[in-house]
């Protein structure tokens, strides 16, 4: 029996596990659900073990690390796989046509929060491992999994403190990461670049109080109002961002890269009904996938001020807040673009609101090398798994990890996208493809045996 | 026994009684607490039946309206007193340092929602009546109560229909409403004027569901930051609305009405204190006062987009919208103006988003003539009760149903605030000072005597 038989064989139970490790609402921005991820962790260690992988959580201040590995020999290359176990919230819950912690399959989508963002991608690498190890008896590599419980919160100092710390334990040739997506439905692609992040949240201060706005209104600065004059001040009329030296560091995109983009397949008026737009939004003069691959962005995620329940409430509210998060591209420091929006926004703030800014944190942009053997092993993988080969993109999302592997081992990121980007993740209906986890699985079988391959060639 | 005797000797019982009618939560912007203001009615009603007026209750397509009367004959004057018993929403519930609906006596003042805004200040009058009766055995005029439910949500077409169709059952000579305040603490005042009102309310929407902002972010228009740009072109620097025709209609200050305003004790350091900002807000050339009685303003009340809960959700959200009052003055027209917004939000909305208004009704401004005989036996009534003569000013809220005796009753409304600017109505810790409640009483004691003195007179 080859690997790939025993996937044929298993795909129903494979499924059925999938859905037990969907079914955590693991999510990790809410401190209620703290028991959720820990629990769900606690699964995901038992199922390494099961695998016959070696296994155990790290505890952070947060949720656990789940670690596990699987030696066969130094003179073999090592592939470290990284991804995450926790989820985006799934709220507005309403907009959901299920659940989201009750997963089904519809019309060949598994309907899950999680399912494609990033339990289902990562699961296909547990798949890919099991599938090999059953048929073979051992694996052409040495294998560690990495799966942390706070990527959606923007892993925070506890990841890069545990790679800091687990350095030797966590050596190996090459990261592999899957919480990207394929280019577009059935054309897999290989991620050479991740855009970075910044996130902030402000607040604006007016009265002590919420004042009557019929008694006070016309002599009170209304936080409201002031918060999203300051925010419309943010880009000007052609989405250029207004933040005084925020372009300063920003690297233009190479003349080869751009090529690479012009070259895939685009038609704008599919991509606006896809999203339901009548017109796009952006710098003039950069395409599409310049405007999301490789150039910065700023975007309140959230805002909210006042009353906000059903009928109204005539007040002029004490307080508004935003939450902002600005994507990098490389060479632009987190922490220094944070400052420059906060030195900006206390400079435009009227002097009847008091301005406050909090700095999340943030993580730079991720470049992977073009040049070294690695993407081809990834190629050939995809190749294999999806009967097709892939195309060469970038994506505008963040994956702060990649930085901490470059930084604290040295070691560059391979970005297997099995995902789409209309999977909804980050919203409700989140879905994964029935067919991508299956091909998902496929590659990631393929994927050790290529790794060994180009490594000793 | 005279009638402030027996106000003097029922003091506890008044008291224990103004608190049963506060702990109904008779919140009309929230359809869940609709059995309670059926509750607070019936319990109205009855408390009228209790005092020996006749009384009823209207239904109307929302909350009931209570009416009562009691008729000493057609050679007498009658007074049409109008008040509200339902309330602004508790929110934010954390701030309150006692639960809304839970009255407590607390350093010389009633905590509750509805303490001031407009219970406790109705319950006097209902007081006063009784006080007379009691002591009496019958009234100096004729006096009708029109109690309704649905003030706080702008008082809809409900009550205007009611009016129109009880036309012949509510003919008086003069409306009686407290539901304003005193020009400053142990400063009494006669208020002759208020402003209008237009409510609207404004949703962008985005792409057909919250989108990944690193995926997506740069390529499409998010409707937060968008609705924030345009709601930051509805004033320039100065405070000027930039609405195109916003002014047009707009009654100036006469030079009798700035110098009575010119007249009143203020100080803005005071002002600015009492609630807590640094800096004031507004056009400039205006004062204060003039700034929140004769001159118009657009504030949004409460605003709302993308994810508001703990920690961070990187999303361009789908859709952002607001909840926006104008305050109006003499000769401005609500549907007209919010015709107008509406033109100027469509007329900037980039073609990246969708921009819909929804029109929620409004009032025009209330004039009360000051040359006629009422304004005198208002003077003359808060003078007895307070202890002290009143000043004459006016009031940036709106009290959309004067207009409504004006047009259906050809009525004019005398407004007599016991309350305070500090009362916290429509937020956290509403209060009302007992002392006021029983100044409030005993005004409300004196002016049907006084009624019945200038119309004799």
């Amino acid at each position: 029996m080859t690997p790939l038989e025993y996937l044929q064989q298993t795909q129903a139970k494979r499924m059925e596990e999938l859905f037990e490790f969907l079914r955590f609402p693991s999510v990790s921005a809410k401190s209620e659900h703290k028991a959720d991820l820990q629990r769900c962790a606690e699964w995901l260690r038992k199922h390494f073990q099961d695998l016959g992988l070696s296994s155990s959580l790290f505890p952070t201040s947060g949720n656990p690390i789940v670690y596990a590995e699987y030696l066969v020999g130094p003179q073999r290359p090592t592939i470290l796989y990284y991804g995450h176990y926790d989820v985006q919230p799934p709220e507005p819950l309403e907009l959901w046509a299920s659940p989201p912690f009750e997963p089904v399959v519809r019309d060949g989508c598994i309907y899950a929060r999680g399912s494609s963002d990033d339990k289902g991608q990562t699961f296909t690498h547990l798949k890919g491992i099991e599938a090999i190890l059953k048929a073979e008896g051992t694996l052409p590599v040495n294998v560690k999994f990495l799966i942390e419980g706070q990527e959606e919160g923007g892993s925070p100092e506890d990841l890069s403190r545990f790679i800091q710390k687990e350095k030797k334990r966590l050596q190996a040739d090459i990261v592999v990461v899957s919480d990207t997506s394929q280019f577009s439905k059935d054309l897999p692609a290989v991620t050479f670049g991740l855009r970075g992040i910044a996130s902030v949240e402000i607040f604006a201060y007016g009265p002590n109080r919420d004042l009557h706005s019929g008694t006070f209104g016309g002599a009170i600065g209304n936080p409201v109002n002031l918060l999203c004059e300051m925010i419309g001040r943010l880009h000007d009329k052609n989405g250029r961002i207004l933040v005084p030296g925020f372009y300063q560091d920003c690297r233009l995109p190479g003349k080869w890269e751009r090529e690479q983009f012009r070259r895939l397949p685009y038609r704008e008026a599919n991509y606006r009904k896809e999203l339901g737009v009548t017109a796009l939004y952006g710098e003039k003069s950069y395409s599409t996938f310049e405007r999301t691959w490789v150039r910065p962005t700023l975007d309140v995620n959230g805002i909210q001020g006042g009353y906000q329940g059903e009928g109204g409430k005539t007040i002029i509210p004490s307080r508004a807040s935003a939450k902002i998060t600005m994507r990098l591209v490389p060479d632009m420091k987190p922490a220094d673009i944070a400052g420059k929006l906060e030195k900006y926004l206390k400079k435009i703030a009227p002097p009847c609101i008091r301005l406050e800014m909090v700095y999340h944190g943030g993580a730079e942009a991720v470049v992977v090398p073009t040049d070294g053997p690695w993407l081809e092993a990834a190629r050939c993988a995809i190749r294999k798994g999806f009967g097709k080969a892939p195309v060469f993109m970038k994506e505008g999302g963040s994956i702060p990890v990649a930085n901490n592997f470059k930084s604290s081992l040295g070691l560059d990121t391979l970005f297997l996208g099995f995902g789409l980007n209309s999977d909804n993740i980050h919203s409700p209906n989140e879905h994964f493809r029935v067919v991508d986890f299956e091909r998902g699985c496929r590659t990631a079988v393929a994927l050790p045996y290529e790794i060994a391959r180009v490594k000793a060639g």
